[in-house]
């Protein structure tokens, strides 16, 4: 791998898996501007949420991963994508990155599915360590045309690194399911309040055993203009500030007033 | 089941398993407080963090599980925390819950440990869809005396069923391993800055194949004296209002002075 340090290194991952289109896309359209090196799940991990591995051994193949510009530095990991930053960062990067990228997501993460996005959380593991790092995601689900994401993305990053960074946070990227010459801009966004409301759709196995499976419909309770799934709907890039402090501050005034220490 | 409205309906849920102490110890010390159901995974589903299961179907097995009043109702569930608590609000609760609580954890769920806790993200769930919820967590690492913990996870669980519930949070609860009339009292807290540090070890195999083992050092950065960390390691009961926005929205206002719009 050439290491050039005057150009940045950008640690590349995801949650779609290696061999996914979306990272190709992103691989492809950063590529001319750092040194790339690619660290994803051998396996499709969506909706593993921030999960790691510790009760198994992880690996990492070096994967034929090709760039425009030739063969990429491309490791497949046997765990989830937090796993892959993980070790990444430890054993597999020549120097500590510039910036760590996960996506491009086949399908949004919006609201509360930021929650469950193992896309975010490999973006996470770098924000812990204080490393820039950004999610994207195309609000397709399925496989589709990266090709207006890959430009978006490339110009997001082109952002970051021309800017000074806010410390503990990440950026979570959402970006529409329309031609590029049709997105009105960059919207800086807030995770729409929205939820999931199940239904488990019950079946009989052969043995007449029931077993679930998970599905439901996704309400949004949200009607600010501000907010990432407003944004996606109206045609801008929604840009949302995460960071991993989950503490509901406001709640901790209300909570001091009850009388714990009596009892407790 | 006993379905008595006048008491509430409590949802009892882990992320050790349905055979834990831990969730056997919350269940006895909650038994005579309300009516129980517990929907727990079959298996440890430790560090899996808020993972969801959408791509195999789920199966919840009724579960003999003996508590002081004797049999309760219970099953096992082939899946996450998440998926439990899910399955458990659309399938096997007869009524909406008053109230969900998941643990008690084998080890601490302190600082940024809450974005790998299964734990955690059983009551994530609740609180998601406005139910009150708590993850309580042992800070002591394997098996380990509950007594103290159960006792202090009924007085929580007394204390919320007599105050107005702040929206939209779950709360943290991370209870000290020492005896019981040693503990000082309940502190209300936040999340502690810290993080891991990993040093994956290296191993080959049989066959001189390299493999790797997440392990790593807990740092914590944070000087506070209102944090989980600093209320579990003084003696005290730690509780932290957590809620399920990512959003750092200190940092919008600078991202939004980023000349974003020229280029995207």
């Amino acid at each position: 791998m050439a290491d050039n340090r005057d150009r940045p290194l950008i640690l590349i991952s995801n949650d779609d898996g290696i061999e996914a289109a979306g990272i190709l896309s992103l691989a492809a359209a950063l590529d001319s501007i750092g040194d790339i090196v690619i660290a994803a799940p051998l396996q499709e991990m969506s909706a593993v949420g921030h999960a790691i591995t510790m009760r198994d051994p992880v690996r990492a193949r070096p994967w034929p991963f090709r760039g425009p510009s030739g063969q990429l530095t491309a490791y497949a990991v046997s765990g989830t994508p937090a796993d892959c930053v993980k070790l990444a960062l430890d054993k597999l990067v020549p120097r500590r990155p510039d910036l760590v990228v996960s996506g491009i997501n086949h399908g949004p993460n919006t609201a509360v599915n930021v929650i469950y996005s193992g896309t975010v959380s490999a973006a996470t593991e770098a924000a812990i360590l204080g490393i820039p790092s950004i999610a994207f995601s195309y609000c397709k689900w399925g496989s589709g045309d990266f090709e207006a994401s890959g430009r978006v993305a490339r110009q997001v990053v082109e952002q970051v690194l021309d800017n000074e960074w806010p410390a503990g946070i990440l950026l979570n990227v959402n970006i529409p399911d329309i031609p590029f010459d049709q997105i009105k801009g960059v919207m800086i966004t807030r995770q729409a309040q929205a939820r999931w409301e199940e239904q488990f759709a019950e079946r009989l196995d052969p043995f007449d055993r029931p077993y679930y499976w998970l599905s439901g419909t996704f309400v949004n309770l949200d009607s600010g203009t501000n907010t990432d799934l407003w944004a996606v709907d109206n045609g801008w890039v929604s840009v949302t500030p995460v960071h991993h402090d989950l503490t509901a501050y406001r709640a901790m005034e209300a909570l001091q007033q009850w009388n714990w220490n009596d009892k407790a």
